[in-house]
Order: C-alpha cells, then structure tokens, then sequence
C-alpha cells in the first residue's frame, strides 16, 4: 500500500477523501490533519466513517513524508505552504484553487491578489483527466477542479474539439448547484429554514470559476450564472452556445459518443423515454461520473450542453483521486466505482 | 358579493382561486365544478380549505348564470366551450392557454393544432396588468397568463419599454421551477423518490410558453431553458441579454424602480447585505408578488435579468383575481395582500 | 387602531407578529426593537415585509408607551424586566418561556436556576385559549405557550376533560418538528448540508416542553421526545395513552368534535379516503389552525392523539395574537383567517 | 463466480439488489426479470447503472437454473411459486412478506388471507443475521425482513436478549420513513407537492410489520406507529419501554457494546458534542449499517431505544445480501461496504 497524507481533513472534500481511500486496494491515509480537531478520531467528523476508519487527526506540524499528499486547506493557504510541502511529498494534488490558473495575471484578476508562488504555477497540472489524460501520467503536481468549472467544461469540450461551436459568439452557462458547496463551515445563508426550498441565483456574472473555464476551453466570450437550490450535493451546468453553419444534431452526437467512449467517467444521457432523459446529478451522489447530454435547435443554431456531477466528487475529491491513480500508474478508476444510488 | 363560478376546480389553480376568493371582500364563488368529484366538499381536494368553505363541487351541467367565471379547464378545451360560455356568463377569465396567443398561426405553431375557435382570440386581453392594465378595465373576456412566460416577460419588460436592451441579439431565459407546475395529477417523474432533490433540465428549447414571451416582449431570437428543481411552488426566471451601447446600471436601476411604482405587485430585489439580496420565490409562496432583480457586467454589456414569483399566484391565479380586479372596478389589490411567510 | 409595541423582532416570532398585525384590523405595530438592526428596515431581516411594512427598528431603550406589547425576547430575559415594562404597558404577552409555569419550583428544575420574578408567576395567564379562554378575556399578563408542549396539549385534552384517559398510566408523546423551532441563529446543527433530510431524535426525554403539558394537562407520568426532521415550518406530535375500560371509537369522537365546534381554530382530521386523511402539518405553515386525529386500537385500548400545527403559528405568535384579541374584546380570529396552501 | 437470478427486477429493492452485486467479488447476476420492461437494459429503470451493468430483463418464463434466486416480487406471489421455483434455484432469498411469519394463524391475521403455502413456512429462515446467524449459514431458504421490523428489532434486541426489559409493560416504536418504503409505482399520496415536506401519521397502530417485531423480539403488548417523513432513504424507530428494577445506564451501554462487537454492521451512536449524537439514516444512505442509540430516564425507567438504518439496504436487500453470503460460506460483508456519504 501506498500511503498518502492529507492536509486539511474536516472539510467536505477532506472527508470525501477519507471515504474513497478507505476503500482504495493500494493506497491508504496514513496522517490527516486538522488543528481545530487534532486528537479527534476522523469519524466524529465525519460520521459515515465510524467503524471505516480508526484515524485521529493530527497536528500539521508532526507530520512524516509519505509518497503523496493532498491538500484540503482553504483557497490561498497553499501557495505559501508549497515550497516546504514539496520537500516532504513526492506527488502533491492541491484541491484548492491556488494551482489551478496557469496565468498569474488571470490569478489576480480573479482572486484579486497576486499569487504568492507564481514560479510554481507551471509545474502544476490542471487535474481534469478528460482534457489532460497524457500530461497527468507523469505530473507530480496537479491542480484540483473547480467544480463549478468542471461540469462546464466536460458539457461542452467534446463539441469544442471538434470544432462545432462558434467560438466568436458569446457562450452562457447557468449552473445550478447544492448547499455542499458552500462548504462545511455554516453561515445565516446555510441556515436550514432560510436554505432550504430556495432558487438563489447569486453571481449573476463573474464567479471565480469562469477563469477556468476560459482557460480550459479556450472561450473568450464566456459567462457563469450560479443558482442555489435545494439539495446537497450536486452541480448542474445548462451551457448555451451557438454551433457552426450546417452543424446537425448527428455531428453533436458524434462527439459526445467518442468523448463518453474514451472516459471511463463520462456518460451520455438522451433518452427518449422513462424519467431519466437527460443528465440529473441526483443520481451521481458520491459517484465519479459526469453525465453528458445535450440538446440543438435546429432553427436557431442554438446549442443546449448539459453536464450533471456530484460537486464533491467529479467536482472534486473523485477527480482528485482518479489524478493520482493516472500519476501513479493505477488503472484511473480504482477506488471509484461507486454507481451512486436510486432511488436516493 | 358579486357571484362567481369556477369551472374545473379540483386542480391547483382552481383550488388556489377559491382560496383567493374566500376572502375576497366584493367577490364570492357560488359554484364550483369537477366531473370526477361532484358531491365532495371541495376541502376534501383542498384540505387548506377545511372550515373555510362549506362547497361542494356540482356538475358542469347545473350551472347557473353568474356574473363572473373562471375557467381553469385542461389546455385545449375552454376554446370548443366559449361560445356556449360566454351565454351564460359576462366576465370570463380563462387561466388555460387557449386565448393567450393573438395569431392563430402561433397558436397551430405552439400547440400543434389548429384553434378551434380563432375568432375569439381578439376578444381576449392577455391578462397580466403589468402589461394591459388599462385595457383589462374594460375587459369582458381575459386569458391567464403561462406562468413561465410571466416570470421572463415581468424579469425584461422594463429595460425593453425602455428601449436599453439589443433585441437584435439572442435572449436567453433559464427558469427554474417547483413542482407545483406540473399539475396536480401523479405521474412517473412526479414520484416522490424521483421527484425529490432533482435538478433537472427538460425543455432545453421549444417550452410552448416561448410564444408568449415572443408575443408580450416583442422579442423575435428567444429561447426558453426549463429546469425542475426541489421545491413545490415557485419559479425564477434568469434571463440573459445584452444592453445597447452606453447603457449603465444607473439606467437598469431606473427602469426597475418605475415599474416597481407604478405597479402594486412588483419589487425591487437588490441588497448588499443579508441573506436575501435578490428575488427568490421561496418567501412568496402564497403571495401574488413578483420580485425583480438584476445585474450588469459593464464589460461585456451582458445584463441579467431576474423575476421570482409564486407560479399559482403571480404565475396564475393571483394575477387572474387581479384581473377580475380590474375587470370589475376594484382596487386591483383585492384579495391579494398575502405577503408570504419567513421563514417558510 | 390600538397601537401596539414588538420587543425583540428579528427572530421568527417577532417576524410573524409583525407579518400577522400588518393586516390586523384594530392593531397597529408601531414600534419594535432591535439591538443588533436597530436603524434598518424590518423588511432587511424579515423579506417578506418589502413592500408591506416601512417600520424601522429601534433600540429599546427609547420606547414610548403602547397599549399592547409583545414581548419576543430569549428566554430567561423578560422575568428581568417585567417590572419596568409593566410601568409602560398595559397589556404584556410574552412569548418566551419565562412566565409559562405557575410553580416557581417546576421553573427551576425544567430550567435549571431559580426564577428572577416568581412573584409575577401568578399574574400571568397561561396563553392557550382553547383551555384557558375565560381568564383571557380580563387577562393583562399573559405568558405564550411552548410550541411542543401545545401540540400535545390540543392533541390529547379533549379526551382528559372528557376523562377517558387512564391517567394512571404512562402517556407518551413523540413530537416531529421542523428546523424554524430552533429559531434564527444558525449553528453546526443547522447548516443545510447537515440538517436536510435528517430524522434526527434529540431530547428523548426530559424536553422543558414537559413542563407545560404536565402543568396544563394535570399529567404526572408523561414524556416528550423530540425528533427534527426536514421541513421549516411545522410540529406533529403523535400522543400515546390508554383508555380506561369501556371506552369506544364513539367516545373519542364526540370529545373531539366537541373541542372543534366550540374552539375556531380547532378541527377533526379523520378521512377514509383521500390524501389527508390525517393531520399534518404541510398544510398549516401560515395558519392558526390546529388540526386534531386519533385512532383507538379496541384490542390493547391504546389511543393514539395527533395534533398538527404550525410551530410559529398556532405554537407562538398566532396563538398569541389571538390571546390579544380575547384580552382586548375583539373576535379571537382577526387577523388569522389565513388557511394555509394546498400544494405547498 | 457464483451466478444468481433477481425475480421481479425493476422495483427498488430489485434494483439494490442489481447494484450490490454488481461489485460483489463472488457473485454475479446473470438473469433478471421483468413482464413489464422485458428486453430493455435494466439501466433504463435504475439509471444508476448505466456504463455499470449491460444486463437486460428478461421473461421469467425463459430463465435458467442458477445457484442463488432473490426474489424480488409484491407480496402474495412468491407462496405461490415457491414449489416451482425450489426446483431451479439451490438457494432462494425472498424479499417479500411471504415467508416471514412462522406462524399461518400471525400470516392470517396480518394479511387478512391463509397461507398458500404454509409447509413452506418453516423451511425459511428469517433471514436477519443479527439474531439468526447460526440458522442462516446452513439455510437454503430465506426470508427478507420487514424494514420497519428490522429498525425496531435491532433497536431494542440487545436489551432484551440481556434481560434488561420488563416485558410485561407495553412497548411502543414509532418508526419514521422516507418515501422509498411505498416503492416504485406513483400514487396521489407520492405526487411530489403532495409528499414534499410531509410529516404524515399512518397506520397509527396495525402496521403489518408488528408481526415481525411480535415474532423476533417475543413480545405481546407492542404497538408500531408510522410517520412519513420527507426524505427518500431512511427509517428511524424509536422504542419506548420500561427497564426492569434496578437497570442503570451501564447495563444497556454493556449490551449494546456487546451487540456491536460482534455484529459488523451494528454500531452504537451516543456522542456528547457534534452534530451527528444519535443514530441518523441520512448518512445511511447505500449503507448496510444499523446505528443504535439509546437514553435513559433514570427516575420513571423509561428507556428510549433509536435504530437508524437504509430501508432499502439494512432493512432490505443489503441484509439480504449479507444473508446470501453466510448461506454460501463467505465472509457476511462482502459487497456491503459501502459506508455512506457525508454530507449528503
């Protein structure tokens, strides 16, 4: 077994962590770490784990090398722990959003402070394997996902490399997410009888994410509007874009049957019957899969893109482990072959 | 009191109209009719209205003549009806979307079918007073509105009277909604277990409630994304266009304010603080209010429009009292000053 | 119209008195204070007022005298003051637990210190009017009632004062609530990912709520447990007694229907057929009725009681309104008449 | 691997059952059925398991002999295949209410018919591994539980195998269940508006499940009360009784210990601080664990007894499995690992 080390242990994607590696045939947590409950066994924490898991958190200060780390810690902790932390991991995978920018004027334009290891960002690779499958292989940095991001980019990256969207026109994306996303720390916002039951479309434009997105699909005139609803864990993004002169709907298919063929974690949703037609990430809580659908207007031009995650997963801690699987060597999957639940 | 008449009353549109009407200071339902449930006191459909209403649902074959009905019928048959109706009664407000399109060519488009009844789509005023409010003063015959549409067109109307929106460029509207909307009879979808925590986009384009915004906004590139989220009742419409040359918040901000003066049941939604800083239809379940909202990306000119609304009051049977209002010479506001609960 | 004072109206009861008297017919809310948002809008913390209520709140030290005022404070803070706000106002009800016991010594051992003002126990009236209408109506102190310890009160005393319970046996209430119980302040509990969809059985027994229902239904061997689960607005409590011998179906009946036709907010839910056939509480969140069900197994002679509320409703500020209305001579039901939604 | 045949394949225990053993390292499904949905890829009906399984259901007129049978199918029709089906299938586990009485006259009484095949009653072990794991290890036939049954029996067996109950007192269990306990076909009481947000007193007492409590627990004065609640997985029973003379605190922390030592999927849940104190289905959700609580009034001796489980895994067809694997010789927690999400 190999053991592995995570900074940051009581958040939601530390503790989706925990439970996928708890299960992983050939790595195991060795130390996680958490100053506010240091002594504390993880499953008090994380209650799913009681039984699972015998760890206590630990302080970061008494921490020992191990072959890889993850780091959960809050965005903008990681680029000042780097340096030290690369001296006592060999495979590093940042969840936060520290690494994910190649750009250091993108950092500061989105984050609104310039990026206190600017010399690391190039060492480290965007961690979504469906867009850098070869790169990952051999990457000993890699950069967790936005969530928000990522079920963007995989509803319409198949339709972007094959060259069937007109990138000169603007592209929206509506995403609408759960309450997990806001992470594990409760504010008035959080509070049960003011969360539940809503649609709160905060962010209207510029969310933090949108920089990944133009990173990564290469839009320029792109736009993220963020919807709270009412579930837990869950992201749904509905892009809206315009396809190419003579682009038909079996062009569309085409592409999101290859995409879907060639990643073990994509699916294509778009059935004509029963209750689940198109992508829904009700059913991919604590799975790995991203599920793909899409719908054109042939009139118009107008292109529907659809990709359901579970935030916590594809979003985040799945994609993450299934980095390390690929710099590890590891078939990609291992670890991650939880279907999700229905009915659920 | 003036006599009413609600035809088709065991759905939830008719149910919320005797709600409404239960307490309408000049105006009181003195017949109400369901084949399925003749004979039944109408609170055992609606258990809100356990000793509120002694009524009980008669056959459509023993009204007698009042001066005022409601149809809230089953798309597609107020139109082979109206004729004989309109015998019988002097006002009627039809909440179905038989008489909501003005040309019989976008009525055979949306509808699939030719109306049965074209000549009578002149007689009918598009019922929502934010729109026709002085024409519907002198209404005799009135349509309900799509509750959909009305959620697009109340979110966009003031920037396009005032002229600051570029309708030479596609307008997109995401609407999300509870599940309220899909009626009051169970279906696979509508399963409990299938139903709950869902975020699911059905009607990528095409929803027939496109045509009214076509028709109420005047906008010709217009689409229409549907998505089904957790809650009963509620929609929220966020609608993305793009605002001409030199436009500025200042403008929108304006826009807004007047539509929200001049009209009883509209609201600004913009906040800096606090948990609820733009509309969101949770706390207006019940309430015939719309609450508008907005934002502006001065860089891209990309505004975002957004309305909440409950969709069986301001999206139905709050607006059709409003209308009867108005139809009748009340205070518009008659009967309607629920204001919501919080929380809730 | 009787101008009346709200101490403490950010959280939710302040909320929904300010909601219930901006439609009240013969009282005004003409002050209320807030420490924390003193200066601001009531319509910032409570959003469903925008538009409804243009009152600011103050600080209390710089209250003027009213006839009425409503006392919405933490609990073990009105027995602090009740002395000096006796000077200013006539009519004091107090929806904190403070003044709810007659027995100081019950006080301190359901609330775990003695009580600052015992000699003002006596002073007041035990807010429920369905057992204590007489003493309202020359009421000038009268204490709100407990949520919990309501809805087993109404569920189970019309068998008590009928005297077909065994009282020498054990009586057992499970109550089910909803998350604006705990009121405004969010804690770990109350975060959205943690507290959606929970059954969660907290105070198995020893609730202060006991207290109550000991004090009003006269019981010695009687127990609450507690358990959250995933709505806002609501509590069910599901009473479990015995029935002494000889007791029938008919019996109960008759008591219960007696309890209806002579209290307002009172009704028998018991359908055979239909979706609510029972009480719930779904139906009541904005209204002040208390629905009421049993059962009676024949074989063991074992009654199960079912009372439906809404918690902040008929269990806090509407019952308090409509002690207001008795104690000032008005029609109990004014400004109540809201019936809840159907769907919701 | 062993193969094995689901009977009745589309339901939501059918499909649990498609689920597990997908993974399961010993056991595969090579056949499952379904009249209705014949020919169709089961991920059509349990979109879970897209790109996981491509089994299609099949006539069960056309199956093969296989080791291992679940069936799957509504009460009343397995007592009427169960001669047939022993011909084909070496080791049967039937999930319905069929086999679960041992005795005709509780089966008569419970389900209002004779047994059809009531020589087939005693052949079946109940198939509960926590009170019968010696039995099923030599079992060929098995009986599923009843998920109310089992919540409750786990809850309050460790007391009373360690004589720590008077059982001559009556015994009361109110059990809270999500929706999937009323299965997969609609109904108007499972129309989303209508079972959003329920707390929903049924079968206050009479619950066919109390024969199962009767029969495995051994007692004679017990009541089950059922309340729907609004989340889709989960059951949560909560037993009130009385201990004997002299019982303290001490004696039931021993034998709950006790009980989760040597069962793997029991555990004990009594924390002093965190959220997660007691047991919680919630984050139970695709777990085969049963959390048991429990309280203490050490005044009155009432005990109050909590089991939190999965009605469709601990209190369905991940017993079953765990059944399967102690009929066939393997460990009893192959394929069940599972441990549940947090949050979700």
């Amino acid at each position: 077994m190999i053991q592995a080390t995570i900074i940051g242990g009581t958040g939601y994607t530390g503790g989706e962590l925990l439970r996928i590696l708890a299960f992983h045939p050939q790595v195991e947590v060795t130390q996680v770490t958490s100053r506010r409950s240091m002594g504390e066994y993880v499953y008090q924490t994380h209650p799913n784990l009681r039984k699972v898991s015998q760890l206590k958190f630990i302080s970061p200060d008494v921490l020992e090398p191990t072959p890889v780390c993850f780091l959960a810690l809050p965005h903008g902790e990681a680029q000042h722990k780097i340096e030290e932390l690369a001296q006592k991991f060999e495979y590093i995978i940042d969840l936060s959003a520290d690494f994910r920018l190649k750009a250091p004027a993108a950092y500061q334009k989105w984050y609104g402070e310039p990026h206190a290891a600017p010399e690391w960002l190039p060492k480290f690779t965007y961690g979504l394997p469906e867009l850098h499958r070869e790169e990952l292989k051999s990457a000993r940095y890699v950069s967790g996902v936005g969530c928000n991001a990522t079920a963007c980019n995989l509803s319409m990256y198949p339709l972007l490399q094959a060259g069937l969207i007109d990138t000169s026109l603007p592209v929206i994306f509506e995403i609408k997410v759960g309450s997990s996303e806001g992470g594990a720390s409760e504010n008035p916002g959080s509070h049960h009888p003011e969360r539940s039951s809503v649609i709160r479309t905060y962010a209207p434009y510029g969310h933090r994410h949108t920089a990944e997105v133009i990173q990564e699909l290469g839009l320029s005139k792109v736009s993220l509007t963020m919807t709270s609803v009412d579930l837990v864990r869950g992201a749904l993004a509905t892009g809206h874009a315009t396809v190419k002169a003579g682009v038909e709907a079996k062009d569309l298919w085409k592409a999101y049957r290859e995409a879907a063929a060639s990643n073990p974690f994509l699916r294509v949703v778009k059935e004509r019957r029963g209750v689940y037609r198109v992508p829904e990430p009700k059913i991919l809580a604590g799975s790995n899969y991203a599920d793909l659908g899409f719908d054109l207007d042939p009139e118009s031009g107008h292109v529907i893109t659809i990709c359901a995650i579970d935030n916590l997963m594809k979003g985040a801690s799945g994609t993450a482990v299934q980095c390390m699987n690929l710099m590890l060597g590891f078939d990609e999957t291992l670890g991650l072959s939880f279907p999700g639940l229905h009915p659920v």
